[in-house]
């Protein structure tokens, strides 16, 4: 089969090799058939090595870490899906017996495995995972349509569900960064609360579509969005800032913006999220990370999905045209999310 | 009647006056009679002049903020308490009509005033407060064995209540700093859940109080705190930690003892919370900064208190030798908190 | 001024009479020039007798629950609003001083007072209330369009945002009885939730209006509900049931529509919930009581109506013509609420 | 091996037979050598035939839902356990790969198969099992001692996290019935929570072992409770029941000596609750029933246990003394709960 795979941290752009098909090596496992597979910044750092001394995957390496397509071949003790079944992939193969695992919290997995990153991915034809990582689609999804929704979108998901528990009506959100998190984001939190959604981005087109997808206001992001912000709130302030950028000065603009009993939730990453504790107390104001999603997560934005109450945007290339994908990207070319037709 | 004032910020100390007793001026208004009032760090940083800009009390200034007594007089729509009535006195003046006093957080009264520090305080025969701020005692407390409930107490509850919701058995909670507040805190976590609490002081009379109020285990702050708390939790970390130092290095190590997915509240203040935001990310952790505390907060504290679950360390000095208890507090001579009685 | 006013239990009619205007009495009072007040089922209870033992009040009685107007005079001190203010009337005169209030639980309210019910209504030129009880209207939002939202609409909303909090993406709300209540409680369910709402009514103009509003499917009420509800369901049935009949078997059909660990919210009664105690357990279900809401649960609801998320479907009545409305209640022609306006 | 059988529901005993000992049959599969089987009022009702159209075990059927021992053997996928772990067995074989064990909500498992109930259960000297269901036990903790804890010491333990929830200081639960459940429900709940606890047994024993346990009142259960629970109250009420009768009475007064908003926790059963839908309003009042407890559940149960804060009270019997034990349950001699060891 045909696999886009890293041959070494010199080299900026990948391999599209023929490499043997993977196969069922244990009872819960399952061979997926790719329909789609999502280009993620996450690969473009891969690529460039950020990852090196953490994740170090052996070399060549298929990458793709938001996958989705039919099953194609089952193990022996699985019984949930079924060849010929749509499905999308969560990024952890989890272990199902850990205490983080029986919580419901995927992420805690003690014994996690993230194929894409640390094992092999799914920009190939096909991919090796288990029963625990697969939903079934519902008969209206495509699954290249959906494949971003793995990871961008369930990271999206799960803190526009921490930040819609604290904002009932009259509450307002501002959302930092509407690109291919902040969209999804975006119409999850309309989904979830009726609260004042804000959208703040450096990029008229970004300001555009969120305007399209149910921000009540925009803002333009940089120097001074604080004042706006404070503008357009009756110099008030927000309940929640969901901060998709992570740096670039966002995580000071973040908790500055918000109300007395306010919440800044951090996404994006890069910066360092700096407080005098005499703020935190006084404006009583919280810091909380998230950290992509659990599988009760996924199965919940797939529901939105099935209703259209969440769509991607996507952009297509055929694998062979992957690495004109990354020059897309880095080049800030591509339309909501680049997705990898196998 | 008597009452200690602040005269000048160049000085450092108060002056016990002779003063006019203060009167009735409002229908909600109440006269208490001060049976004890605290003497906190915070009396201290007012003498100091650490305030001065912010709060810039009318000179002079009775201070107290920490207030307990008997009510004396009540104006003409008081229905709730009655002269003779022994009360705790709730740190802030409240309206009752603004968005926040209605959903019963009464910190975020956008009407508020704070006896003691803004305007006149009780560490003086009696205090004008009004009828939203008292809180009868039962029977079996005393005023001024309960004085510094009204602040220090209350702060230390409300952050052991937001942290008791995420401690279910098998869990660990820190406590960095088992003083003023850390030993109240400590005796309310105990009455509210059945974590494991590891108490952490670079004093060894504060580690052996908190084994005595029940600390499972405790441990010796300063350099190397985050390596000895690994130790005694077989190297996971633990699932909040309360700080009540907020400076020295405490906000660094707080966030790093952390398990996945762990909250740090940040009561203590001075330093600043400097985290990457990666780390909020892949830890998934939260910083959590909490604001004395609610009316409905203080009401649990008493019930706490009324039966002995909590109980206060305190050292009783009278009126005239205020500044005595001020020397004795800056020179660490004062076994748990100092009252003044006048 | 006129009044719509009850003189014996022995008339199924209001009388219109010429009555002195109310005047302030203490501090906090607001008197409100009314734009519109309710006309509700319980309003025809009184008239009938059916709260005579209960609420008794003095005869004659004016009656109006459900009031919005125009601040005409304020007590020496209220600071909130101010003559010429348009606002909404919480239905419940509260003290503010007792734990009830002190929590934000309004309607615990150890000292409540009920206007219409147990003392002077709306349903005349003016009303005599507290501050506590008024909300300031949007700019957009009209005292006689949003009159009914007081009461009905507010006990609605309270169950709605309940019922909310465990209805995620991919489960089931039925709501039994589309009328007055329920059709506020669809869209405020609607604006809170992406749950699949599905509408249960005896009448095919009901179950119109649920689909103009929002529900995802409707079923015809009656005998063999249950098993509609299960068909229409793929047999799983649902997660929350709401329920605004109370009577004619809904009592038992609504608690057969849960799935495991489903709640059952009752609003409407005249029946009995009668479920043997082996079904709650084998189910783990729940049977939840809601009772009319509080004041920030009215703010919260005037926020979506000011957004056009919750719109009221009213009809106009003048105040001599307060009868002909009874009539119209009594004969079903009422489309929506009856509002009069004096 | 040894195991006690009901070989026909025409008999009022248990057989002690010489059978196979079970084997591994799949990859999750795990063999545990028996160290205690809890004695429970299902048993009987099992052998009386009561289950008989609803379970329908094949006979002879091997006893026992509530096991604790030591692993014996590991199927070829088990990771967690190992042979010679001390291990206590969660009453239900769950699939882990189902929306409801996903979710961490055991008992919901869409596949779940109940050992002892509807197929061969642990009073023997072997039980097969599966590794979700085992949790290895602390050092201090014997499997004879805990083997009750698998089962009704989860169903008390779950119902007292519930509660726990909304019984601030200051609150009141009572407790109906203090058996089985109800002595373990005591403690777990007076270790979540400082509320005061009225503990409520027709037996005076019963009571004695309450106050015993940390009951901060206790009260003669039968006719009159619900006046004697008031008076005890200052007239008050409560603020939750867990009623673990169920029958007899108690689903009338466990609803009526809430206070408004309080909430009937329902466990024993036998009887129906039966209240007016004007009541669940009036008092806003709810009525939740629960079913044993997740995996999870038991986990934290585990960690009061190995603490010191449950500890079952138990009387041990041997596997050839079975039908003494159930002679002695039916005839109320046994203290605390009868274990078998084999």
């Amino acid at each position: 089969m045909k696999a886009a795979r890293l041959h070494s941290y010199d080299e900026d752009h990948l391999h599209v090799d023929e490499v043997p098909e993977p196969t069922i090596q244990g009872p819960n496992e399952v061979i997926v058939r790719i329909g789609g597979a999502g280009l993620c910044r996450t690969d473009l750092h891969i690529i460039e090595g950020v990852w090196r001394g953490t994740l170090d995957p052996e070399l060549p390496h298929v990458v793709g870490h938001e996958n989705a397509g039919w099953v194609e071949e089952v193990g022996s003790a699985v019984s949930t899906v079924a060849p010929g079944d749509a499905v999308i992939v969560h990024p952890l193969k989890t272990c199902g017996v850990c205490l983080g695992c029986r919580r419901g919290e995927d992420m805690y997995c003690a014994n996690g495995e993230f194929p894409g990153l640390a094992v092999a991915g799914g920009m190939a034809n096909y991919l090796r995972t288990v029963e625990r990582s697969l939903i079934k689609l519902a008969g209206n999804l495509e699954p290249k349509e959906v494949a971003p929704l793995a990871d961008a979108g369930l990271t999206a998901h799960r803190v526009a569900k921490k930040a819609a528990r604290i904002l009932p009506p009259g509450s307002t959100c501002a959302i930092i960064g509407v690109g291919g998190l902040g969209h999804i984001a975006l119409q999850s939190l309309r989904a979830l609360s009726p609260t004042d959604i804000l959208a703040i981005d450096l990029i008229e087109d970004h300001r555009k579509l969120a305007e399209q997808l149910g921000a009540d206001q925009v803002v333009e992001g940089g120097d001074g969005v604080v004042d706006r912000v404070k503008e357009k709130t009756g110099g008030r302030g927000v309940d929640a800032v969901i901060d998709f950028v992570g740096e670039h000065g966002t995580t000071q603009q973040g908790p500055a913006m918000l109300v007395q009993g306010g919440t800044y939730f951090v996404v994006g990453y890069g910066g360092s999220v700096d407080v005098p504790a005499l703020t935190y107390i006084f404006n009583e104001v919280s810091t909380v990370g998230t950290l992509v999603g659990s599988y009760t997560d996924l199965v919940e934005l797939m529901e939105l999905a099935a209703r259209d109450k969440v769509k991607l945007h996507m952009q297509e290339y055929g694998i062979d045209d992957v690495n004109q994908a990354i020059d897309d990207l880095y080049a800030g070319k591509v339309q909501g999310r680049a997705v990898i037709v196998p």
